[in-house]
């Protein structure tokens, strides 16, 4: 089996939202196609995969150092023993070539939609979803097959900032979601305050409500808005501080006796393994969010969870960030706690199919092979011309 | 004034030598241009930098984001009070425009070689050399316009390892330095310290050598090492583990009691914060390397200097990454301690000009207006295609 061609197309986020600190309207994703000489109903067997939403598409480093590297590999060097997949592995080994440590920024988000591709392939070479060959790689006894979602959202948007909020919330829970998570920081906190209380009223307890400040607060902020929100009882507050200052998250933590939710900006094992030395996080109630589509793709996230492992966290308390059909078959094949979903933003990636909500506030993958990406009518168009 | 025009050529180092991780023939570095609606002698006033060596060329990132966002500026809003100068403060924060917090990887080289040209052409719009620029934007009033120096070099080539390092530093010593550094950590230890006594021939003593394992060590390796390097009394010991892992380092410092250095692989304040906190550095002896043309260029640096006075760390610690001239305005402009050479490699960007090394082992930029780079014969080529 050889690669006989690596592919990238850069694709436009639609909608027009900001969080406490972006405005997502220049935002991009970079959608990756792994073309082999396999050839199935007539057509090759490709995988298919992207980095994640709410950072750049990446073709540039794709282009100018990763698939360069792929390419000029011997074929049998990055298949797996029995010669028939390819081993995510070595792949990552090959992408990582000449590549100093540290700086873990762009290149993680390059090499992740590269290195999840091969897992989208590995999965349609063995006909089966995703999620099942993740389970198989890693060694995972799945209990059951669909794992916790909760709808994001409550961006900051012109007109009633309250109105517009529980209309947004209503949707999601017409939709069958029964856990929230909202926006803070974009406003004062007088502001925000109310923002929260509007949202209650539709989550109906602090427990079903998460708010998310992107990193924005300084410490003495982020003690004020604790204050604050603490008396809530949120399912969650996440990222108040730089999501580097680990000092800043135990500091916030000391303030903060709910739960609160870090690691989406943190995108290799060096970096996660300071927020568990030095961040304060609590095993019994905290919350991860690494993404592996923003920190090299599988293979790094395999090491990350064995930093979790080994400082006594456990992959329960991991809701990987970016909601979408990849995290969703990492969740459900690593068996982490659960994932988020973006009704209705975020498109042609945020989201996932019709098959997927259930009452209970559950989600399941379909059974289409590998991410089953094609099954999404969103990405039709842009899977069309990544192909073309 | 107005940006004309944006420009990037990407430069590959030539030679093809290997530290402990890397080999470098692959690297590549990225010329950037600015060139302003500004007419001098019948040219528009351009300002030229690059990145720095070591890691890799940033024309996607440059073309796919920064280039854009500062050409869709208003002009007016890039500008110092004066109006004739560009503010590189207003150029960084309008080029970091929507892009999240953390992931401080190729982004910081991109942003870094943008940024660092508007202090080139800055200093050429004031007809000056960049450090005379640099001193006034920061406040420095400089002691002396030279900077200590010393050869770097010291890396794994085929054949006799000892009687080449040996050849490799006489050639140094002949060129006018006094002090070196040599990579270990490619080879075993006892291979390693039989290197470290051949070179110990040439440089005399201790004080005038030091060891670069380039992150490759973990922490037992590194123990040991710092036992075996301990009683040279070397003038640093660089970048013993992963750079990111700081209670690594921490560990590595209590067992040896000699200098160490790291911080080239750090590329924003926030990273550069954890070392303070939580790295064991000590203030009284350790060493810095942070490079601006890794992080996000000088307005960047000005808060990681910030960091390090917060925490009591004087910038004569520090001996930027990359020997080559835009290091050297920095590094006499900012009055830092020194910075490094490489005397012959990592051409066309490595080293300085013909008359720049002093007997004394200290090393001072000409007048050349800006960066000098158009002065530098082995740049010519690049910069010629970069203006063509």
């Amino acid at each position: 089996m050889i690669i006989k061609e690596l592919r990238e197309v850069t694709v436009p986020l639609r909608g027009n939202i900001s969080n406490a600190l972006v405005n997502f309207s220049e935002h991009t994703v970079s959608l990756v196609a792994v073309v082999t000489d396999v050839v199935r109903n007539g057509r090759p067997v490709t995988g298919i995969a992207f980095d994640s939403i709410g950072r750049y598409a990446q073709g540039g480093l794709l282009r100018e150092r990763f698939f360069p590297r792929l390419l000029a590999a011997r074929p049998e060097s990055l298949l797996d023993e029995s010669g028939r997949r390819f081993d995510p592995a070595k792949v990552h080994a090959c992408a990582m070539r000449n590549e100093k440590p540290g700086g873990h920024g762009d290149r993680a988000a390059a090499v992740a939609a590269l290195e999840l591709a091969f897992w989208d392939l590995n999965a349609k070479l063995d006909d089966e979803p995703a999620f099942q060959t993740i389970s198989r790689a890693h060694g995972v006894s799945r209990v059951r097959d669909d794992v916790d979602v909760y709808a994001a959202g409550g961006y900051y948007y012109p007109g009633d900032p309250c109105a517009i909020l529980r209309d947004e919330l209503l949707r999601y829970r017409d939709m069958g979601f029964s856990a929230f998570k909202m926006k803070i920081g974009g406003a004062d906190l007088a502001a925000d305050v109310a923002r929260v209380e509007a949202a209650l009223e539709v989550a109906g307890d602090g427990s079903r409500l998460a708010v998310d400040a992107n990193g924005r607060f300084s410490v003495d902020e982020a003690a004020a808005y604790a204050k604050a929100m603490a008396p809530f009882g949120l399912r969650w507050f996440e990222e108040a501080c730089d999501p580097l200052d680990f000092d800043a998250n135990r500091r916030f933590i000391e303030g903060y006796p709910g739960a609160v939710a870090t690691g989406e900006n943190l995108f290799s094992a060096a970096d996660v393994r300071n927020l568990l030395r030095f961040g304060g996080m609590r095993a019994d109630r905290d919350i991860f969010q690494m993404d592996a589509g923003l920190s090299y793709g599988l293979t790094e996230y395999g090491r990350i969870l064995a930093e979790m492992d080994a400082h006594g966290y456990r992959r329960a308390r991991l809701y990987p960030h970016g909601g979408h059909l990849i995290n969703l078959h990492i969740a459900v094949g690593l068996q982490l706690g659960g994932c988020e979903a973006y009704p209705g933003v975020f498109q042609p990636f945020g989201g996932y199919c019709d098959e997927c909500v259930a009452g209970d506030g559950r989600i399941a993958p379909s059974s289409a092979p590998g991410f089953g990406l094609e099954r999404k009518p969103e990405l039709r168009e842009a899977i069309g011309r990544l192909l073309a």
